[in-house]
């Protein structure tokens, strides 16, 4: 009988939550730990979701023999801890975003990763919507020949308020940039794979809506969430809520994508068009059962996602039958298929982002950064 | 420490792996069993799914007294007696539907269900849509006033070509009726259920558009496939490939649906558009995250399933945040979550459709059949 | 140098006025009179417009031999005697619809029409969009084959309220009907032109959502308008205001449509959704430029009016390239011109609504009128 | 009796013939005379339209004292010298865009236009439409606070391929810039006349597509169209198609925009989305007659062109009920009223855009070549 893979979340929030509910649609993978802070919190989510081992500690998970795979699901500010950890004692690691806090740390963690025959896999999701996959496959295959532009954003609404506040805005915990980091870094993963090809240059400008915001006293709130009945401090935003960005591709191509946070009526709005020597791919992630295609000479399509219409791999990816449609747990269970198989057949190809390309974007971000303050294009 | 529940699914088909899948999503609950006339194939699900028992035999799996609930999701024309079995062997019962291939079944199943006092579920899932439920709330508490006029529809393609076939257009594994009784009795509980009434008059105008079919030889294919290369015979087809139907419910309100399996592009396009009194309220389940709310003296409105934006009970379908869509798969573990929600607390208001529905669901497609055949308004 | 055409337009309502506006558009016709019961307002826009005749009297204007063509846009009491008196006074009409008030009035009309060899023609002016056009001629050619089933409906919301009143309430001049004379007339017009095929055959289901209005006493009130500040009184409504419809055309092919004048937010919703044999057409009034074309086996397309991409005659009626929008005023833009032409070159095939339309459209009222009050299939 | 304007085009292109048609929808306004190089042509137009005047001169035009207002509807490259001499005749001047090849000539043409007391336009037509009325009108009152972000762009598809040809690729007929002047100064037009604000600094980076195209030896073939089949040349093309634009603001709001000719599938997409504090606009000029409303803490809103339901100047540029779309000649209508307007009421506030917006449009298409070609940020 083949060999069932353990696998372990760190992490008991949004993004925890949302990996140890889609462990349990792998097959061949069982969901066997958790860890929380709290043993408590631990144990009662391992009745609930039937799983083997509830733990408080991380170093007790990982000198647990029978676990295979960790998915690290803790906040930004101990990821590059947790990561080296996992490696260093031998696990699979599939690592929410960014990799590390900066990229000195996520160079380390990428060094560690390629010395290691561990798969390493970072939480760029959005690679793995059908449509999005369909839009790579007939990019890579030059079904509609080479780019000549490329624009989008990712554009949300959390922090739109000076009442919004989360730990997300402070930059110990979450890095010094938060919009590019947040979700320009998801617009970057996900374009560069689209394209096969790296953004090497930018050119960026950002803005602060909010220098200050409305800190709660008692707790940071969690990220989407505002609580606004608590007493308040005003604390100084150092963070950019919003922000435009050119950019260049490896080959020359441009580009320019924003971000906000700061957008009334976007919740999660990333989108992109591809301009194509013979056609147009659209996509929207707030659609994302949908990949418009533009034509010069003939009309425009719809494509919608349906197993029976789609290039192979993207097939791979819709599980039911056109008009049933599917959404982002379903885009997060793609990752994890990915990742798994990737354990399984270690010589397969595979599409999830791996440490290599968390360490990418993270210079991408470095960057951007230093290009708005600087005030002129950046080299990656 | 709270009981988990053990559930079984019968079947292995399209259907029961849905179920299955979903099982695995609903926290308390354990996915304990299969079944599926080849031992084989049931042991090697239930290895990948970590289920704790496999059968050959529903004899055997109703046998176990350590199962609690049954999924059935067998073909039609097995639904009759294994809903009649499962309930007499005091296990609660979530049928796919249609509960029977007649209302006498059903009404027999209904007797017996009302006498027990075991949960009893039949899968008109789309009622579970966060929209559809907020739209339910909606019309339920008046927000926009009383109906004046319903319409909408179900149009699927894939029976679009006379090459297309399936075990669906053989009478005695479905049931007289194909398009009426697949997709128009969903329409039909979709809508009652958001009106809070029983559509009570009936006048009906159907349509064979293939009379003759090409039936593979070898086997009769599944659902929503279409295999084309293979030999094959003509077959006289007696059930409906589409329709038209005017409906009055209850309180005298008018309605028009129509159903279609040969509509190119549509492939699951359930839709209702509900003229109220001070408002309109418009769903597509093709767009299954968003709500069109029609108004006369100011913007209409396009409600995106966001739990921050819904009402409560909308609100607990929606389990990510706004922007992150669900679709198909999370309606189904609403519908889920609803069914074994009532399990353990009897007492508490639930929204699935028990066999009561299931039954009035069936009586609306005879009345169908009878008004098509006589040219005339018919009760249900 | 050829002769220029001389026109006349009998009202000075909003239709009239969109008549004057269209005819000052249309090469080589000159706009040359205009009457109003008041010789002060006929005077007043004949200067703004620079017309050459005002008039407060219709005889008068007939009498004028200098005036080829009548553009009838008085109310619809006026229809009948004032088409008739046009016709025997020798001069091409083009009526707003209906034709008449009942179907006796339009069938005398025809008669004169076809004894005459003049040209007449109805305000049926849905048919001239661009692409309405575009999917007659895809029709016509069987490009996507025969049809297999018909849908849609005509919904405004101008009379959602009781506070709402209009002439068009008041059988003495509007006719028995209103919401299927008035829009659901448009909606047969438009989808028998586009099959090729009359409606045979219809089964009705009308509802009369406000029993009684308030009408204002002083006046009352122009069509599309509400003032809610004026003393009013209680009448009784006997017209409908929405209604359901089954139908049936020459060939078998069946269908069903709704009219409503109560549905919050549609303000002039006329769509249809033809399903064929190999495609489907879908089309929306309120979305006029683009197309919906449904496919099974490829992905769905929009095609966009662009006279670079459409059929010869559909291209006719698109003047303007691809994206910039034409609109309603296009459209009846696009009838004047086919009806002009028809004047010029009485050989040549035209697409416009001729009394013979219009008086099937009368007959087809008339049926669905009888069909609701016996609840029966009623032909035509 | 009110005098009546009298009006005169110059050319016989698609633009002048837009003027012409759009002219004879004016009340109050006659379209009197029309140049073109062929006397022959200006004759037979004059004809068909019934104007009084046909010229081959335009200095015989401006000797005509009857004549009041000038349409400048030639080629660029006769824009400044035409407006110029129009100014110098004392006649009221609509002139095309751009208003001169450089902003040297259109810096004088505003000083000449400043001198005298003649009312001066430019067509920058797309502040026209009701929806951006709309917009504006909301912007400025400040219904949802300052603005956070803009972005947006322009793109079309007629210049994909390097068959593609026109003279708008020959700098002297042209000027310097082909996307970023065509189109781009639309959108900068059309933002800045929303905001309030000016463009006061730039970052570009310009993209040259295709580097040579075939031109047709015999001619120059006209904008938006493609003759295949003739001799051809290949020639070295100069001028962008398609670029991204960093923008900031006058109050130091941040925006981006692309432009692009070779987009296929996009026709004429000139499109923004506006962020503001509390609320976002969004506008597509491919589906004019919608605004979508972004909200925070409530659906978002879908408004239509509509005259109920819009601001009282929106509400003047929507001429048709609510479902009666109105298109770009709609828009190009109301630009005209706006400007006729001026000069019967010259003390009256104005939308449309006069020499001074068409100066500082050329200062921004000038600072947009400079910033791409010393890549780095530049002030207009």
């Amino acid at each position: 009988m083949k060999k069932m893979l353990r696998s372990a979340v760190i992490g008991t929030g949004f993004s925890a939550m949302a990996h140890l509910e889609t462990l349990k649609r792998i097959p061949g993978v069982e969901a066997a730990a958790i860890v929380s802070r709290s043993y408590e919190k631990a144990a009662s989510i391992a009745s609930e979701y039937r799983l083997a081992y509830a733990y408080s500690s991380v170093d007790d998970l990982l000198a647990n023999p029978e676990i295979d795979v960790i998915h690290n699901c803790t906040p930004n500010s101990l990821h590059y801890e947790l990561n080296k950890k996992i490696l260093l004692a031998g696990k699979h690691v599939l690592s929410e975003k960014p990799l590390a806090l900066n990229s000195e740390q996520s160079a380390e963690l990428l060094e560690i990763a390629k010395s290691s025959n561990l798969v390493h896999g970072v939480c760029f999701n959005y690679r793995h919507y059908p449509m999005v996959e369909e839009a790579r496959v007939r990019i890579t295959e030059q079904l509609s020949g080479k780019p000549n532009l490329i624009s989008g954003g990712y554009l949300q609404d959390w922090c739109l308020y000076d009442s919004d506040y989360s730990w997300r805005m402070d930059p110990e915990l979450n890095g010094q940039s938060r919009a590019i980091a947040d979700i320009g870094s998801h617009w970057c993963d996900t374009v560069q794979h689209l394209l096969g090809q790296r953004i090497t240059r930018v050119m960026a400008d950002l803005a602060i809506i909010h220098p200050t915001r409305k800190k709660p006293l008692e707790s940071a709130g969690s990220t989407f969430t505002n609580e606004s009945t608590q007493p308040i401090e005003s604390v100084k935003i150092e963070s950019e809520d919003a922000g435009n960005v050119l950019v260049q591709f490896e080959d020359g191509t441009k580009g320019m994508f924003n971000v906000s946070q700061v957008t009334a009526g976007k919740k999660n709005n990333l989108h992109f068009t591809i301009s194509l020597a013979d056609g147009t791919l659209e996509w929207d992630q707030e659609e994302p059962n949908r990949l418009w295609i533009g034509k010069r000479n003939e009309a425009n399509q719809l494509l919608m996602k349906d197993p029976a219409l789609l290039s192979n791999t993207a097939s791979d990816y819709a599980h039911f039958p056109g008009g049933h449609q599917e959404g982002w747990p379903d885009c997060l269970k793609n990752l994890m298929l990915s990742f798994y198989k990737k354990i399984k057949h270690l010589d397969q190809e595979s599409y999830f982002a791996t440490f290599e390309d968390g360490h990418y974007n993270m210079k991408i971000v470095d960057a951007i950064l230093r290009s708005n303050s600087e005030e002129r294009w950046m080299d990656v």
